[in-house]
């Protein structure tokens, strides 16, 4: 049995927390690689590591005097050292980074990484793990991509090298050598990797929630927690609405159908969300509610006698010439629309218009951009003859419109488009109706 | 006051029909415009001279003796010269048609048309209208499609130039003076150019139907009659389901918002199916349900990584290459489905999807060619919020499980995906809970 941990940073941020992930390690003797992030807030009113280090890069790059703030950082790292009375050499680390600065050959990567890598210094002294350093765990070809094979290759030997191991998360290197990092929240993917390339029973990714919630605790009060959610559901639930965890993270485990367990640092004793290759859950009916504001649907009306697929793929080859992502095209008779994120084509809306309006199949424009989506997620539904039309009921009682729905095949998932304004009310309404019912 | 009339083969089947005709044209002075088509069946036994004509062409192709068939055509349309007691001089006509037969020197198209030449001829005399051959009237460029501006001219002109006038349906002329016909059913699209050339107040088509039902007899009994319909609804009306009226008819009267009526010519008392520019009728919920079966979808599951834009684009691209229309795509996060009626992919079906497993965005393809689309159109379903909840919830009442849903920006109508199994159910559930509903 073997486990990956990973740490949060707020699971990270002072002597206290590191006890925690200590006890959580120590009281399983198969959690035997552990990822960390950078040192996390303590307070709401505390800075993230991570955003102190890219704002000395900022001064460095602008001459202007960084010695304040990277002092900051240091005191931070050198408390829990002494706090936790252990000897992580941390004082020689931080020399070798102000040497590497004072020459001006340290990148920002580099300089950034270095929150999860002293972090892990840390945490490998105070467990008694041994330090792998993620620059030769996780090897990224020159375009920032993983090179899977590499990765999974290095990551096997070190998990049969050391008994147990903390690393890094958040980077790792090109092929020169070079620091590269995950985008923001990377440390996620970081375990993500470890997971797999070590062949772990189970990936734990302990954060300061208790796991995921039927809906958004900000619009409902005390929402159901998910106790059991396939990697699909949660992909659904991740894609449209707040992420708790990196988008990424679930495609490295897919393949060998690791499941991932997210956990509480501050309460373990809660348990958390377990995602798993298969729908576990099968007892209601809905997974989750999800959704986001601010989309826009442009809608066009086909010329007289142009035909529809035509018209569609010159208007889709727009919006991929504008690198625009669109999210659905809701096609009728002698219409169809394309609905878009509204901060995603905001800069080159009118330019798009204009080369929208040169399309010779394209008679008309029209646009509503005040459009929110929701989702319904649950692979349960499909078993339950008549969930659609319960789900669009709802806003029927509500008086709320609907401006567009968008089922695939089957009832996996629904999609429904309606105002910005009424977002939160539907939100509530169907939470209210579904997330206590059984299938 | 302007109406052109056109009347359907079953509406100039026999003596009978004629009268008919004449009582209704002469009833009514403004009816100075008469478009007619081929003779049609006299019983559900009799051949439409139409398809006569085909099947002679078919003979003079393969060199097969055509004269018993042709006389069958002949004694016809003498039948009724001789029942009307009227002079046509149809035996000289004939004896030309048959001259230009034995020359060798008659297309296809023109053999075809004199099916509308002849009853043009004999109704121009019963009524004693001038006759205006349509070949000077309706012109098409070498492409078969209408030049509208040269008809328009010609229509015109010959409304001016004549007090009340016949003309034959279905053709027109090519630049160089040779016969081009319409598609099948096309003398509907001819009276819409008379109507638009002529500027006439109404356009009135005859046949044998007392307009629209709000849904198909064959499956409802008795349905409400559609007293009044947009040129919208009809048109997603038609696309959907059973034509009554040839699809291009509208697009000429939508220009200058000539109404187009749908009358019987056996019980003109009835009244019919009266179509406007706007949506008329502001007392029903629904205008009418409507569909078809034999639709296929595809879904697709986007490769890891894969741009969802470039992957539909990809798949459109092949759908285009083979000149396969679609009708839907439904969009999910890593999938979406392209919807195509089964008819139409049938033969190149093998081809096609050896063509999108090449594609490297597409992971994979599976398939549902169990798919029957029903459409619920109405204009004045988004005056009333909720409506497509409770069509929706109609489906699980029934326990009739949905495929897939494609609503468009607002309530306008709402196409849903079910088996073909379940479809006259549907159509049944749905007419019994919203035929009578008003706003």
């Amino acid at each position: 049995m073997l486990k990956v941990c990973k740490f949060g940073g707020s699971s990270l941020s002072d002597e206290e927390e590191f006890k925690k992930v200590k006890n959580i390690v120590r009281s399983d003797d198969s959690r035997r690689i552990v990822v960390v992030s950078a040192l996390g807030k303590r307070n709401s009113k505390d800075y993230k590591v991570t955003d102190l280090l890219y704002l000395t890069y900022q001064h460095l790059k602008y001459k202007v005097d960084y010695s304040e703030l990277f002092m900051q950082i240091k005191n931070r790292y050198l408390q829990i050292e002494k706090d936790l009375q252990i000897q992580a050499d941390l004082e020689k680390e931080f020399g070798q980074i102000e040497a590497k600065i004072a020459e001006g050959t340290i990148s920002e990567e580099e300089l950034v990484s270095r929150g999860e890598y002293l972090s892990a210094k840390l945490m490998s002294v105070y467990l008694g793990f041994d330090f792998v350093d993620a620059g030769s765990l996780i090897h990224f070809d020159y375009d920032g991509k993983v090179d899977e094979k590499e990765t999974l290759k290095s990551i096997s030997e070190a998990a049969a090298n050391h008994h147990n191991l903390v690393v890094p998360g958040f980077y790792g290197s090109y092929p020169n050598g070079k620091i590269c990092l995950f985008s923001r929240g990377g440390s996620d993917v970081s375990g993500s990797y470890m997971a797999k390339g070590s062949h772990a029973d189970v990936y734990e990714n302990w954060t300061d929630v208790s796991g995921f919630y039927m809906a958004d605790p900000k619009i409902i009060e005390n929402p159901r927690r998910i106790k059991e959610i396939s990697y699909a559901e949660l992909r659904e639930l991740s894609y449209m609405g707040a992420n708790v965890i990196h988008e990424e993270t679930i495609l490295p485990l897919q393949d060998e159908g690791i499941p991932l367990e997210i956990l509480n640092t501050d309460h373990p004793e809660e348990g958390g969300t377990l995602i798993k290759k298969e729908t576990p859950d099968k007892t209601h009916l809905i997974t989750g509610i999800t959704g986001k504001k601010g989309f826009i649907a442009l809608t066009f009306l086909k010329a007289k006698g142009a035909d529809k697929l035509e018209s569609i793929l010159s208007v889709l080859n727009v919006f991929k010439n504008f690198e625009i992502p669109i999210e659905h095209i809701p096609t009728s008779i002698d219409s169809f629309s394309v609905v878009i994120e509204k901060s995603k084509i905001e800069e080159k809306f009118y330019d798009i218009i204009a080369e929208l309006k040169k399309l010779p199949d394209i008679l008309t424009i029209s646009e509503d951009d005040d459009i929110a989506l929701l989702a319904v997620v649950g692979r349960n539904m499909v078993k339950k003859t008549g969930t659609s039309g319960r789900i669009l009921s709802v806003f029927g009682q509500e008086k709320i419109n609907i401006k567009l729905i968008d089922q695939g095949r089957e009832e996996i998932n629904i999609i429904i488009g309606i105002s910005n304004a009424d977002f939160n009310k539907s939100v509530q309404a169907l939470y209210q109706n579904f997330s206590g019912e059984k299938i």
